[in-house]
């Protein structure tokens, strides 16, 4: 029998946000892939494109005009999810078939004018007047009675579902408190109840404590590679001190806020020289006005790439039914994230 | 105030065997995609292709030769997520790092020698040979001592991940009972506690009266897109007694399940006249050697596609961080399954 080592071993970690194990197989990361690859066009953009719907000045599907607007732009997604309607409901549901009526907003928050840019390319100080606006969102449709939670993301590149390269992210507002979101809550809501502290913030100090998956720290933030990450490069963002959520920052937290979001972005774009794909999006306290002293404010990054540019991690079969499955181990992607410069690719000077 | 009406209306329904709501957006199925598509390539494959590494007497990538069979043939994955090797382990894990070791078994299942089939294009005859190999395949590993789960699937097409269309499954057998399997099960239990009966016993009781959701059904088994279901397609066969697992069902019961897999995925394929891609698994009782009264054998399909070949459904930001989010209802897709031909597109004369 020989020794476990968790560089070479398959081995289950757990993850304490959503009480769940998840598959680690390290051994698995040097077979062959012989199957599909993502497409990966870097064209070089305008800073105004006529066709795009979400440019200063441009009509969208709809008929709406956009303003001449410079810097964040927010408007109401015209394919919502959502609608604000309060509709009549006679709660007739037998067992099997239950359902509710649901109600919510969703809005399209356009970070910068110029369509050529993403994140990691945008001064610290206009991404900043992103992290500005999804304050304010956040205070504003909170502040609606009927609206309990307001889920804030942005899915970038196309292999992320995203059907437009101009830099916009967006919010999903609604009555319930989202599935995921649930399940977070209860999970810190038990270490909170149990230990009097909150479970981010424990973790972040033990995480600060080891050292190996912190990819950058700053005043007010970290950024890190979860011990339970399933996606290859997934990484989250958490505030060192525990604010509920976004509206506890001040104008200096949101800068760091800003910044760190700037240098992680930046290091995905070096990883592979190209636009990083990712999903990302904040968890924080729902608005539905109870106390929420369990709740610590962090963002989660979850890219699909794991080898190069053209091949991501396809997560179906076993992930769908069982349980979500990585390859390379959290360590050794922190290890590689961690070497990249700061500085973008593409204002590197060879 | 107008009423509430399902099919027009935002709206969350609640899965009872993972105890969690889903979104669905009726109003939102018409909206405009310019986001990513799919390439869709039909070309004829040969019965033999002498650089497929699962077609009979080719050599793989690891050296060994493939015998020459005929019908099914399993071998061990030569890039498996787990390994059979007992490492000693000292549980010296914190808090938030915990991890411990996990041993397990992966097989790949070839369904036929034929190259250029599909699961929808063979012979029931052949297909219930298949499904003798997963019972035989479940009896055999979960007899090994540490063997307590084995998850039986396929990932069906390019988009799902599979790299070759040499039709074949996997399995995947392992010490510890998965994350969503778990948590199947724990609801399972609730029910049967509760109630004294099987919980898809009961739902398969009250589909069958609805009927609005029901595609196929014959002696044994039904196929039924489930109220809760998320992917646009997503489908469920359900056996109509409640067997615990595959063991348990004799040889007319293994032809009635083959019979319904062929219709089904005939179904799928005629859909958009296309191989459909899809990832598909059986969820029964672990191999732990205790009782399951609980458990109710039912089969997944989770297929992508959306609107066309070309479109498929982004489970992406939203989806990822918050809940998932379906755009046409369950019953709309039922009705467009129900209404498909039993015949396959291909062997369709015009
Ligand atoms: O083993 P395969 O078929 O090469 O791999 C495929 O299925 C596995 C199980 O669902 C996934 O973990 C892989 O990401 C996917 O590419
Ligand atoms: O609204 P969008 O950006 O067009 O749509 C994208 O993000 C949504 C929210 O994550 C998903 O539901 C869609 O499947 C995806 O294509």
């Amino acid at each position: 029998n020989s020794s476990f080592n968790q560089k070479n071993h398959p081995h289950r970690r757990y993850n304490p946000l959503l009480d769940e194990w998840i598959l680690v197989s390290p051994q698995r990361a040097n077979r062959p892939w012989q199957g599909q690859t993502e497409k990966v066009t870097e064209e070089k953009l305008p800073a105004h494109d006529q066709n795009c719907y979400l440019c200063s000045g441009n009509v969208r599907v709809n008929g709406d005009k956009n303003p001449d607007y410079q810097g964040v732009f927010v408007f109401e997604n015209d394919f919502g999810s959502l609608m604000k309607d309060d509709v009549e409901f006679s709660d007739e549901q037998s067992d099997f078939f239950t359902l509710k009526p649901e109600r919510g907003i969703n809005r399209v928050i356009c970070f910068s004018e110029n369509h050529s840019l993403t994140l990691p390319e945008m001064e610290v100080d206009d991404i900043k007047k992103v992290v500005d606006v999804w304050q304010q969102q956040y205070e504003d449709l909170g502040a609606e009675d009927y609206i309990n939670h307001v889920q804030i993301f942005e899915n970038k590149g196309s292999v992320m579902g995203c059907s437009n390269p101009h830099p916009h992210g967006q919010i999903w507002a609604q009555s319930s408190i989202p599935s995921t979101v649930l399940r977070t809550q209860e999970n810190l809501k038990k270490y909170f109840e149990k230990n009097g502290s909150s479970l981010l913030e424990d973790y972040v100090k033990k995480e600060l404590e080891a050292g190996e998956r912190i990819i950058l720290e700053n005043e007010d933030f970290v950024a890190l590679v979860p011990f339970w990450a399933i996606w290859p490069y997934e990484t989250m963002i958490i505030s060192k001190r525990k604010a509920e959520n976004i509206l506890q920052f001040s104008d200096s937290e949101k800068l760091s806020l800003a910044s760190i979001i700037k240098d992680l972005t930046t290091k995905y774009d070096n990883l592979f020289e190209i636009s990083f794909p990712y999903s990302a999006g904040i968890h924080q306290s729902p608005t539905d006005g109870k106390l929420h002293p369990e709740w610590h404010f962090h963002m989660h990054f979850y890219p699909p790439l794991l080898r190069n540019a053209e091949v991501k991690k396809f997560m179906v079969g076993y992930e769908m039914l069982a349980e979500p499955q990585r390859d390379i181990t959290p360590e050794q992607s922190a290890e590689i994230l961690k070497k990249l410069s700061l500085t973008h690719y593409k204002s590197q000077s060879y």
